[in-house]
């Protein structure tokens, strides 16, 4: 584990608990010290702690901050270039982008799971964190089949549900269900708060709608600017859908075509099919085409699909 | 109590657990039956229950839905035209507009308890509804006294917060914080409902960013189209500040202007200072607009204020 915050510090107590061997690396001696004191494996020693990765051909699980990744990635790639390795970072493309300039790529499988609370760091973390969370394993075209099983292993092992995904797929789908509500909250905010009245009338639906816009700025920029292509069209989309609505309500007072259709697709939602997946066989042919497949389709990995070597 | 749904049949109920004595209406024979049933006084007979307010001089309590009222009206005036007047509904400038051409502005002081649920009818009432709930009692320019009075304490007897405001500021403050949300979370629902594995992928912020999408269509749309003049531009303002954050996205990728104003925003809302509104003296000079300013500056009446009369 490099990293020991929120997201890797979960991993850290799930992966252990679920027997694993686990050992961790954070830059700062407070959340190793913490991890320490909590019964773990920690080092505040990069080099350390790549060596024995190296040593022993661990799977490198890649928990920083999109910032810190490059220089993170140049000491993977000097000290432990051939250990599979995976991340848990919320933006897929970019961080893929950063995994091929360090010359990584051979042995990189993206994920992301879908957890996280409004605190952060070592003691913010929890064992049970990803319990049935979707897990986002990335299916790209380069994706290792020995690789991916590994990290669908410790996402079923942290207790996730494993969605395979293609980069780019997962990124436009973040963009919609998360970067988007994030920037619809801030515009929300804003425009509430130069109404006189407003705040002193807010309930329900208001602090529903700006729960979210109350997130560290850096934090809300970092992911959204992170995923910048996605996001485009996806904000380009609501304003068309908002100025459709305006327009139709000035000329006959009508908001039957949004409403109507935010009803139907809210329902739909609420009524998504989750599937399992376990047909696919990992390393037989298109065996990445089909999980995207799936994936797209609601389907979710629950328990560790067979892979082409283990069949021989 | 005219009409025993949801708002009125809560009201019935907290008003008769404060001792008051209420007596009721309700359309639908159900509904009128299962106030019986609970020991409350109602009846299907609208002149009868009309004719019994006009005796006692009572306070006659609108709790109709909007497309219901210009018929009620028509009745209140031919058999109770002087009974103090008061409406439960979410956008008063429109009900204010049935009320005058009704001829009953002169005993009318309009009021909104900001309260719900997501039910409806007389089984989805209760007592506590309205407790610490924001009741919002208009202070426009006709009001009399002595009939705000009235309101006022009947929103005290009920335990809400009582918010004195005019009308039109009223609505512009529900635009921004309720109807607005609404809209922007049926343009969440569908712009997210076109990208493939979103709905696979969406957690907490999509949760939060379209649950009320999942209200009833006709029920957003009475409320929203109802309030056709306040909400566009809070709509507008909205599509203004998503188009000029998507510019400065796709020019120097950055959301900086947006991020750090939503989130001052929704800082400045989570600390909105509450104040105890009791040195106004319902009645005295420029009494209305004092109301009103202290209403805009968060403060509320938690205790009845003396009026005029009560200090001669």
């Amino acid at each position: 584990m490099l990293g020991l915050g929120l997201i890797g510090g979960s991993i850290m107590r799930a992966a252990k608990a679920a027997g694993r061997e686990v050992f961790g690396y954070n830059r700062s001696v407070e959340g190793a010290h913490a991890a320490v004191a909590d019964g773990f494996d920690a080092s505040t020693d990069l080099t350390d702690t790549l060596t024995r990765a190296a040593d022993s051909d661990a799977l490198i699980v890649l928990a920083v901050p999109m910032p810190a990744l490059p220089g993170l990635l140049a000491h993977v790639r000097d000290v432990a270039p051939n250990c599979p390795l995976t991340d848990v970072t919320s933006v897929k493309t970019a961080v893929l982008r950063e995994i091929d300039a360090a010359g990584l790529l051979h042995r990189f499988v993206g994920g992301h799971p879908m957890a996280g609370t409004a605190d952060s760091g070592w003691a913010a973390g929890y064992a049970g964190l990803f319990t049935r969370a979707p897990w986002v394993v990335s299916v790209d075209d380069h994706v290792d089949p020995e690789v991916w099983t590994l990290v669908m292993t410790l996402a079923l092992d942290c207790g996730a549900l494993v969605v395979p995904a293609k980069s780019d797929e997962h990124d436009a789908a973040a963009a919609a269900i998360s970067h988007l509500p994030h920037l619809l909250a801030e515009a929300l905010a804003v425009a509430a708060g130069e109404v006189p009245l407003a705040f002193a009338l807010a309930a329900g639906s208001f602090r529903d709608g700006t729960r979210v816009a109350g997130t560290a700025p850096d934090l809300v920029r970092a992911m959204c600017e992170g995923n910048c292509t996605q996001l485009l069209p996806a904000v380009d989309r609501v304003i068309e859908l908002l100025s459709r609505a305006r327009d139709s309500l000035a000329s006959h007072n009508s908001l039957a075509e949004l409403v109507d259709a935010g009803h139907a697709a809210r329902t739909r939602y609420d009524s998504f099919p989750r599937s399992d997946i376990f047909t696919v066989v990992i390393g037989a042919e298109n065996w990445r085409e089909e999980l995207a497949a799936a994936g797209r389709a609601g389907g979710v990995i629950r328990s560790a699909l067979p892979s082409l070597d283990s069949r021989r």
